[in-house]
């Protein structure tokens, strides 16, 4: 199985280098039968796209997606499905001496020692340009999710650097650049990210992505846990450095008679749990919170060696986020609907025949947790 | 893919539940030609073993292992390694009636809805014991990549509820029940174990896990990078609810010129990133934390349901952990371990002939982080 | 995925050596409920065993299978079954300068080339013994796709060296050593064999395989089409050195007009596809033929070298197989359960919710080809 | 892993239907730092494309190939290397009312019953169209093998219908459409096909594949075998019904006193064994035989059944292909191609540290067997 494959059943293969040709993504095993058209994928797409606000990367990138197979008069045929994006915009000389020397907290100098060799314009294939295939072949599991058992998505900031955003309004996350759930706050966070890109510095950020409608069973133990699966998307994403699932690290100080959800004949009383049990989905909303460190891309210079070892100064000039975790939203949701989509599957490969006589106990009621 | 094997290339697959006759493992792409004895995985296995301390589930298992295969006068022969653990204590009566019932936090109701049926006996397959098996295969790994590259893995807890428990001293780990590196604290640590234990309830606790002399290179972008895989392997440890590698979520609050580990021809000159780039090993240690939840299985009555959704009390007679994280040492070093292994045979598979003109960077000084 | 393992989503992965302590499976991904005893699979074991007639290898195995996990109060769990086959007669001295050598047409030279070690052992861990751990998983997929489907399958010896054996009657097949499915020619038979020890040397066969009742619709293009699959299984047996599906190398010289299998609206025609089109199965038997060449352990002596490429004479003393193609019936079957059970998992995790508007068409009559 | 993907760790995933915008393929794992141009790739898509003879189908398809990904300044990355192909010549009117039947002999029964859904333009993904994109990805295999290892690949048609082309000179089988080995029997051969053509049907073909300078070891016991590996991907192409290696099932009448090729310290004395030895690779030439079914699609009338399952007669209009067989070698040769790649760097990943103490035998003269 390549690394550049996600999933077992319904499998997502992405390419691409930032600026080569194109990036794309080939998804296999969908289910056939179901309605699937360039423009749901454009819709996500344009939410991910770069040059939305000032806050990040000046890149115009059309972004302009192309179903090249797999789609018969509108409807998936269950054959692969391959999604072609161009680049178009890609400034290289922004990048002109980078081959030589190692950003610090960038890959650059490990896909150097590993390969030998790297294509370094736009950082290649670390870029975070490379999250747009995986975020078009993800509104293909999100589409066959909610039309099978009203799966929701849905994903907002919680922290930027320092600042803690409370979830208030969910239909707030749609209407500012950092899909935040207050609209309260977005003057204070639009300030503090001027401030940073002046000072030529980033900060950090928490995402936290839900799910819920989320069919119970799904998980495949011991290795393959629902939750194991997830923490391996999420961490796998450019610059996330934390998992947590339900209480995640508060768990640590959580009393057992605290922590455990307990079941009450109308649902759970809680989700500490983050909807695992066993590593298997409860039926309760999916909790998941990552972390995501500043840019290493930044203004002010920092020491760094060259090719050969000898001490040099990095700055970024061009183009640069204060904080990627501004667009990691819409890709934190992707991988977790292409973990549920590959879950699904591999559930009922080996569990269509269950007829479960337990009833399934209904999830908490939304805003029982943080929101 | 069966969700009861790790790895891709060094591949474990562990098999038995808590009460049945026989719980193993079946580790499959040793190099060959590599000592073992049945002597080197018991070592392993009698860290980890119940009943080892006051602080622990007082269940008496010999836990003695036994090679099937795979080795030939000594050596691997590069066939399957077959490890064999016998049950012997398996006192059954005191899990009498949860085949009935669902214990808040526990994966019961999971496997009965997921599965229809589910050996209820000592939690079955999603008992802590099936953490044995893996031990012992990691033992493998641990070996031949010591061997090979001097690789050596350690853990120890950093937190035990709300108590913090800074690191002072390596050596002090194995002479405690808690894996503490701190002799000081743990009279501290033992009353509060017992006072939860009179109390009928349960704590978290912080776990800690280093790896050192990784060799560069290691990862397999963009999916199956070093830390996705970490993170995959850690979070299905059963009752792990976050792992952070490097800075982990205190990355949040770093600026990107603190976080940034700045190379200096002598080496890092911090390790926030925890030991990858680009989710590639850089050559640095490698720093992963786990939190670890309190025990579901608590002396105080908790609120359930039954199996048809009427209202019931649950209460664990019996044996019990005041905390599982006690235990959880070894085992996140073992997980360390078989990725690690994993990641060297995919990366030399496909760069073996890579001749690095980059000289290796050598790793930060220890003690630069938290240790 | 390991080489040790067969399957994606019922996996079976066999461990052990001839001469090893044991030998054994793990089988992963069966659906949970199903009734399975260590009878049902000793049923199987014991069609396989050496020493059940004058023609095969007179090693006395007890082939006494233990089922170790994934079993609760007589029913499948859904977790993984492990099955244990101790070995109890190992005459090492039949083998004892073997370690030096390499004999013409075994796996030595192959072995100790590309692992630099072997257990030269009774053939160490390419012994045709390691085919009943293989047997004896396959009982699971034999019963779970029968109570499904009704799906049966069987087997046959259809040539003995030169000697053609015509089918007759299916219900021959269990009365004699060769699985011959006619009555008259054993006889001839069992004399060509005596010949053949007496000479000291051995000869090939040809083995069919059927499956009916198999559900229309297994396969998965372009790669893992089901007769791909099955060919993959196949050629792994040991000795097989040709596999055929359907009118297999008759094709060649057919006609399009004569070979394409004609649909009436009361099934098909004939069935030269051998029960897959495009690489899907049709409902149609399947129908597989293997070749088996001539053992290579035999008494009369031949050409080799040793270590160091000196040249030297090899003549197997101790036991030896005539025929092994006697024996390879059951395992045959086996590989043909063991690859329908995998595709009717992965089909149905993509295609669960396919509602087919095309009435399947009922398989050809029984007798339409060969029997 | 998709039934889509070839490959465990050089995986080439294929995406396309014959009448789509565009067939490609995605290859990953490609080791790092070979040179490889669309030119490279283009010399082998052009052996292969149809409308290169009177024989063959005659639609213009430039096969034009792109690679969008996984080179930098004309050298591999070592990122998944993506090749495209956009379709440019669809007559779909030829096709106008296949959609409501199934023609004999192919996939359209088995999709539709599967998938509930298919594209029938041209075969849609069933097409023989989809080895377009294997062909093309074989060549990053071919190329590295053959700088690596001096391996090289050949096959020819050893026979069409029932006329046997005796091996007579390489240089021939680049020089005929039918890719025969023997520019004797060319008339011959011509005349044949014309007659088949006025006939409106079709035969099968016989074809071989040879690999030399094969490095030993390669192959996974027990089950990814390298000669199980290789029935798997041959089986796998369309309309083949039947693989063998080496003696194949002429080794059923072999003896084993004939069959056993004998080690001399100067080599093989035979090559029966077709070059792998207990599924491992012995540095003999590998030697592969498939036979390929006439086509289904002929211009004479044959009985089939609607989507209702009522009775029709299906006849081919437009272009068809009186023997598929005539394009097969450069696929035959493709596969084989991609799975020694794959098992060299399965090899590798576990075994690169073997230092085989014996001495790499010699392959067998060229000319020993059939050729």
């Amino acid at each position: 199985m390549s690394g550049n494959t996600l999933g077992l059943l319904f499998t997502v293969t992405t390419f691409g280098e930032s600026h080569g040709p194109a990036i794309g993504a080939v998804a296999d095993g969908c289910p056939p039968g179901m309605l699937l058209t360039e423009a749901d994928i454009q819709l996500d797409l344009d939410r991910r796209k770069p040059g939305t606000s000032r806050h990040v990367t000046q890149r115009k990138e059309e972004d302009k997606v192309e179903i090249l197979s797999g789609v018969f008069e509108g409807k998936t045929t269950g054959t692969p499905i391959a999604l072609l994006i161009r680049n178009t915009d890609q400034r290289s000389q922004d990048y002109g001496d980078i081959l030589q020397t190692f950003r610090p907290g960038h890959a650059d100098y490990a896909y150097q020692y590993k390969y030998g060799i790297r294509d370094p314009r736009g950082g290649g294939r670390s870029s975070a340009r490379l999250t747009a295939p995986v975020v078009a072949a993800a509104v293909i599991a999100k589409k066959w999710l909610h039309e099978k058992y009203g799966t929701e998505f849905y994903g907002y900031m919680s922290q930027l650097g320092e600042l803690e955003i409370p979830f208030k309004d969910a239909s707030e996350i749609e209407k500012n650049p950092f899909f935040a759930a207050n609209a309260e706050l977005i003057p204070q966070l639009e300030t503090y990210m001027d401030e940073l890109r002046r000072a030529g510095d980033s900060c950090g950020a928490r995402i936290e992505v839900r799910a819920r409608n989320v069919p119970a069973g799904l998980g495949e133990p011991l290795f393959d846990k629902l939750d194991a699966d997830i923490a391996h998307a999420m961490m796998g994403i450019n610059a996330v450095k934390g998992v947590e699932i339900g209480a995640g690290f508060r768990s640590v100080v959580q009393r057992g008679s605290e922590h455990g959800d307990e079941l009450h004949s109308d649902g759970f009383a809680s989700n500490n749990s983050g909807g695992t049990l066993g590593g298997i989905s409860s039926g309760q909303d999916l909790r998941v919170s990552i972390a995501i460190k500043p840019t290493s891309s930044i203004m002010s210079p920092k020491q760094s060696v060259d090719l050969s070892g000898k001490p040099i100064i990095v700055q970024t000039k061009g183009r640069h986020d204060p904080c990627v975790g501004i667009r990691a939203t819409p890709i934190a949701e992707a991988m977790l609907a292409l973990v549920l989509m590959d879950h699904v599957l591999r559930h009922r490969a080996q569990c269509a025949d269950v007829s479960t006589s337990i009833s399934p106990i209904p999830a908490s009621q939304p805003g029982s947790f943080h929101d």
